[in-house]
């Protein structure tokens, strides 16, 4: 460590010790989580780069940012194998639900449950396990969203969303054809087999400028974040509407804003009445992610709702990253208050596993038209079952919108101090789903971490905040003063 | 039980204790393995329509073949809630590689090792744990096939398959632009975001006719089984070659299956060069598994990697049913012989992880075009660790090739003695990775049972063998004497 960074340190440590004094009366979820932060090395540290260019040598370390140390790493602090301790407001890119060695998880990975799912995983359409339907019902099911009482398990995020498209065109063609019980045609079969229409048609998934819905060939084809993520590869094509570009603060754009979100509905519309192909569903995030952290109001939502049923549109909601609790309720868009249920939710990663909720007339008419090997992960899913119990345990669903409501007022406070390094801060009442914009994004992220915090951004230029559903207001003065220092080292 | 039915299992436990007797002199691998099958019930049993019930108040059953047992099954026996007990030669549909409830499974599934990889489930793009770089190289990595020294880890063959083409498209791109240095033209990234060209290019991946290579969209565009996988959902408009179809017995047909192969070979030559986008992948199974165990000879994938290499198209074999051992190599392709390697060779299934093997050349120029949250799983990396260290141990691999060949002369004098039940046998030499024809073949699967065996179809009339490595010569013994039973029953 050089002395500079050695004399920052020092002046960090006792900044965040008085952080921590302050909020000594709150009850630490986990008993042995590090008091704060603590940074040891400069970023990448010796074992860091040490252990990256070991791996380099069979994976691609292009994307390393930390090599974590997770058996030292406890609640929502990671470890490095620098022994840097850092407060974890990424957590996983948003996929760390209940803190590193959360110990109900540790005991629900321990069971011989858990033993026989790793061990003797089954081809579970064809032979499912006789624990399958209380795994179900037990877990993944217990948390389904209003109106849904399906579940259709995978693998991933993208898997998941794929699946749900797959669902959607099955369900337009049933409807085209006259019902469930009308046959495909020789035709049909027979030029599904050629990739040719009508058996493999020109069928459409709208979805949303700045999107990201995923990385497979038909995901990609909804995703709209980055080029980098769609560069060089087919695509189908799909039409994509704006997605309203709200001015902050809120109640000082209302009119702009409402009007915004007005046009958007309406190039929905436009496209489903236009498009060169039949649109069979709209798919949505409550709160786009990776596409900068893109916020619009319930009542945008409910007017998509209501122009995909004017048109007979699926409407599908993505809620892999806002879903499991972050935003302050367990699945986003129960902010919405929709009278009808969206048809599909999609979820994924502080699920640890991944999957699709539907409604029974999404169920496919025939057997094996939704099908692969292994159907998801039953150990994935008894994670889950665990996850959801802690989440239970501690009410950190109402938890996370506390914190959020006193994180986000604390921010609100930095952001007027320091309108330069704070714009455009989002998220108000949406848990700890907060960002911000900052010109200086990048730089600001490999700074903070000097100052302890591991956090991402998203977008062009937004810091996004995804901490765990076990942030506590002790850890967000931690982190609103690293923040502080943040911005004025820039 | 019926009368009949009893007077049935009666007969037929006699039967197999005597095929037991028979080979007493084999050492089994299971200790605790049952002796026999053992048949209680119809199928499906009172329990089993019970608990299908239950789980069909949640899940789609329709598919329900079998309601496992899990806990209670071992070795190559899968017991089901009827407490059936089944010597199990389809295992999970290809993927349970070393028995159920296998020891040495058990302890890597219960070490602190296996409880960090559930419970802190990295981020191994961004956050790769200290610990990967050991798992890789003391598991999925110790088996690479020779000349793909590199792994992408991913998380079902499907995904694995489509994240091969990506890899493929890139490779093209770069070329077609002049090298990994040059960088991606304003036209490109504005076109990508609106998957039109050149950003987002209409470029073909080759796959064969009856070929099974996943479903989700991109995989599902290379997968010509059935009509019923393709159906409603669209598909990238890419060519299909004809797959040889060999005639059997090989040897009084071996001009015309040669001709046939070249065939074969000459209109994916013809397709390379005619197909109206550019051509940058051949993807191809060793032996077409779900499409009716097609197989061709190991000079037909000579050839094709010739032409594959004289027309600069990647060449990626589709180990994800074939691979592990099954075919008495640890991968299928090491038949072949090949002087160049293939550039990717994808895996699952019995490795219960998934991923692709390719070349340094095939590494993508920017990091972050390949890429997603996960990136597979360390869980189940750790698994497919624990069953090479049991192939090993065991020596599964040489022994199933010992076994296949005891296993393909018991059959073949069973096709000599029932002709009409016994077609076209086929998988000399290729393990237990042995099929027939067999024109009852869905009564065939369902009496089979009633006989105390676990056996799937593929294709249209095949009766396909999938066992685990641990399949013996005791158990062939069981089995073919089931199966001559099952061929009487008809």
């Amino acid at each position: 460590m050089s002395v500079r960074t050695a004399l920052a340190f020092r002046s960090f440590t006792r900044s965040f010790t008085m952080a921590g004094a302050r909020s000594a009366s709150t009850k630490a979820f986990f008993a042995n989580e590090p008091a704060q932060p603590a940074v040891k090395s400069q970023f990448p540290g010796p074992e860091t780069v040490k252990a990256t260019q070991e791996l380099a040598k069979v994976w691609d370390t292009r994307a390393v940012n930390i090599m974590g140390d997770y058996p030292k790493s406890v609640g929502n602090y990671i470890v490095d194998v620098d022994g840097n301790t850092l407060l974890d407001v990424y957590a996983q890119i948003a996929s760390i639900p209940v803190g590193y060695n959360n110990e109900t998880l540790a005991k629900a990975a321990a069971t011989p449950q858990m033993v026989n799912a790793l061990i003797n995983r089954p081809a579970t359409g064809n032979f499912p396990s006789n624990d399958w339907a209380e795994i179900l019902a037990t877990g993944v099911l217990k948390v389904a969203p209003k109106g849904l009482n399906n579940v259709f398990t995978a693998l991933s995020g993208s898997d998941a969303n794929e699946l749900a498209y797959k669902a959607a065109f099955m369900y337009r063609r049933m409807q085209d054809r006259g019902g469930p019980d009308v046959d495909f045609t020789q035709e049909e079969m027979d030029s599904a087999m050629k990739n040719q229409t009508p058996g493999a048609p020109q069928l459409a998934i709208l979805s949303f400028k700045s999107a990201f819905h995923g990385r497979l060939f038909g995901s990609l084809s909804t995703t709209r974040s980055k080029p980098i993520h769609k560069l060089d590869f087919p695509a189908f094509d799909w039409p994509q509407a704006s997605f309203p570009q709200l001015k902050y603060p809120l109640d000082q754009h209302a009119a702009e804003n409402a009007a915004a979100e007005q046009a958007s509905i309406d190039e929905v519309e436009q496209l489903i009445k236009s498009w060169h192909s039949p649109v069979c569903a709209v798919m949505v995030e409550p709160i786009q992610s990776e596409g900068g952290d893109n916020h619009a109001s319930a009542d945008f939502f409910r007017k998509l709702r209501a122009v995909t049923k004017k048109h007979n549109v699926l409407l599908i909601v993505d809620e892999v990253q806002t879903g499991i609790g972050a935003t302050g309720k367990f699945w986003a868009h129960e902010h919405w208050d929709l009278q009808d249920p969206p048809d599909m939710v999609t979820f994924s990663k502080k699920a640890q596993t991944a999957g699709y909720y539907y409604t029974d007339a999404l169920r496919p008419n025939k057997p094996y038209r939704q099908f692969n090997t292994w159907l998801g992960d039953p150990a994935r899913c008894l994670v889950f079952r665990a996850i959801i119990e802690e989440i239970e345990r501690l009410d950190l669903v109402n938890h996370t919108a506390r914190v959020g409501d006193y994180l986000y007022a604390k921010l609100e406070a930095l952001a007027a101090k320091y309108p330069e390094h704070f714009q455009n801060l989002r998220g108000k009442g949406q848990g700890t789903f907060i960002a911000f914009d900052s010109p200086k994004r990048d730089q600001f992220l490999v700074k903070a971490k000097t100052n302890g915090i591991n956090i991402g951004g998203s977008g062009a230029s937004a810091v996004r905040l995804r901490p765990m559903l076990t942030l506590q207001e002790h850890h967000c003065d931690i982190l609103v003063e690293a923040l502080e220092k943040t911005a004025k080292d820039l």
